[in-house]
C-alpha cells in the first residue's frame, strides 16, 4: 500500500486540525491525585468533571523513523492555585525527544529527568521547545485562554505515564499574587501514596 | 553532560530563529544542472550569484530519538519559467519521515518514491505537511515572497542529495499563464547526463 504524503490546515483562533485521527479528553476525573490542593479538586469535580484538555492526533505507525504529531490544546483554568495541565509523561524509551510550537496562549512546559535535574521553559505563540531525550514534560495553561500547541515525536517514542502519576514532578506551577510562580512539589515521590 | 530543553522564537515577517547554530545558504552555483532551462540559468549566473535559498538549523546529535529541526527560506524567483527551489533529497535512512509546517509565503513540495509515485502538495500559512518515509522531497516558492517552513526529522534520516542531482525530480512546477503549474520533467533520470 502506498502511504501517501498529506496536508492539514490550522486556523485561528481555535488551531484544531482540518483533518485528525483522534481526538483525546481529558477531564477532571483523569487527574485525580495530581492536584496538590486535593480539597479543591473535590469541590470542583463535585459541581462537575470539566473537560482540563484536549490532543488531537494524525495516526501514524509506531516506528522508528515515523513522526506522531498534532495539536494539544490546555483549556484555561486553575485547582486551587495550580493551573490545568497535562498529565505529563516519560516516552517509554527514554532517549527520545520532542518538539513544541506554542501556536496560541501563555503557558509553560515543566520538565525533568530520572536523574533528577528539572526545567521549566515559558511558552508563548512563536516559540518553539525542544525537549531533548530523557526528560518528562508537563504543559500547563497560565493564561486566560486556551494553550495551543502543535507537537511531533518520534514513533517509536511510547508513554510511561504512570511514574509521573506514581511520583509527580518536582515542581509545581502556581498562581501567587496574580503571577505564575514555578514552587516545589511537596508531595513529590509519594503522589500515588496520598491518593488511598 | 546534560543536555538541556531550550526554547528559540519564530518572529515575522522573516521568521529566523532568535537562535541556531548553522546558517546553510545556497546560491544559484549550488544548483548547477538542476533547472531545464540551461540558457537561463547561465545568463542570470553571468549577472551574478543570486542567493535561492537559506536554512537555518539548530545542532542536535544524528541519532534516533533525536529530531533535527529549523527553519526553511526559499526566496521568491524564477530561473526560466521554473521557480526557486531547494536541491532537494531522500533521506538515507529512507524509511525516515518529516513532517513541516509553512510559517509565510505560497509554495509546493515536490515528492517522489523511489518506486516512481509522485505526489505535490500545496503549502501556505497555518498547513503542515507530513513526508512519509521514502518519499523525497523539495520546496518551490510559487510566490512574490519568501516561502518560510519549520521542520522536523528524525536524528538519523542523513541526506542524500546525489540521487536527485542525478536523476531529477519527476515533476516540475513551472509558471504557465501567471499561475503555477506542474509538468512533467522532461529530463528525468539524466539530469547529470546533460550537464556536461
Amino acid at each position: 500500500m502506498l502511504d501517501l504524503p498529506y496536508t492539514f490546515e490550522l486556523n485561528p483562533p481555535g488551531f484544531v486540525p482540518s483533518h485528525y485521527d483522534n481526538h483525546i479528553r481529558r477531564t477532571l476525573t483523569s487527574m485525580r491525585g495530581q492536584y496538590l490542593d486535593a480539597a479543591a479538586y473535590e469541590a470542583m469535580l463535585a459541581a462537575g468533571d470539566e473537560l482540563l484538555y484536549e490532543v488531537y492526533e494524525l495516526a501514524r505507525p509506531h516506528e522508528s523513523g515515523e513522526l506522531l504529531h498534532g495539536i494539544s490544546i490546555v483549556h484555561p483554568g486553575k485547582v486551587g492555585d495550580e493551573y490545568y495541565m497535562t498529565k505529563g509523561h516519560f516516552h517509554t524509551v527514554l532517549e527520545t525527544a520532542e518538539v513544541y510550537v506554542c501556536l496560541s496562549g501563555q503557558g509553560a512546559m515543566v520538565m525533568e529527568t530520572p536523574e533528577g535535574d528539572w526545567a521549566v521553559e515559558w511558552l508563548a505563540p512563536g516559540r518553539v521547545l525542544y525537549v531533548p531525550p530523557r526528560w518528562a514534560h508537563r504543559s500547563v495553561n497560565t493564561g486566560p485562554d486556551d494553550l495551543i500547541t502543535l507537537f511531533a515525536y518520534p514513533g517509536h517514542a511510547g508513554h510511561d505515564y504512570g511514574t509521573i502519576e506514581q511520583q509527580g514532578f518536582r515542581k509545581l506551577i502556581v498562581e501567587r499574587d496574580g503571577a505564575a510562580v514555578v514552587v516545589d512539589n511537596p508531595r513529590w515521590g509519594k503522589m500515588e501514596g496520598e491518593k488511598g
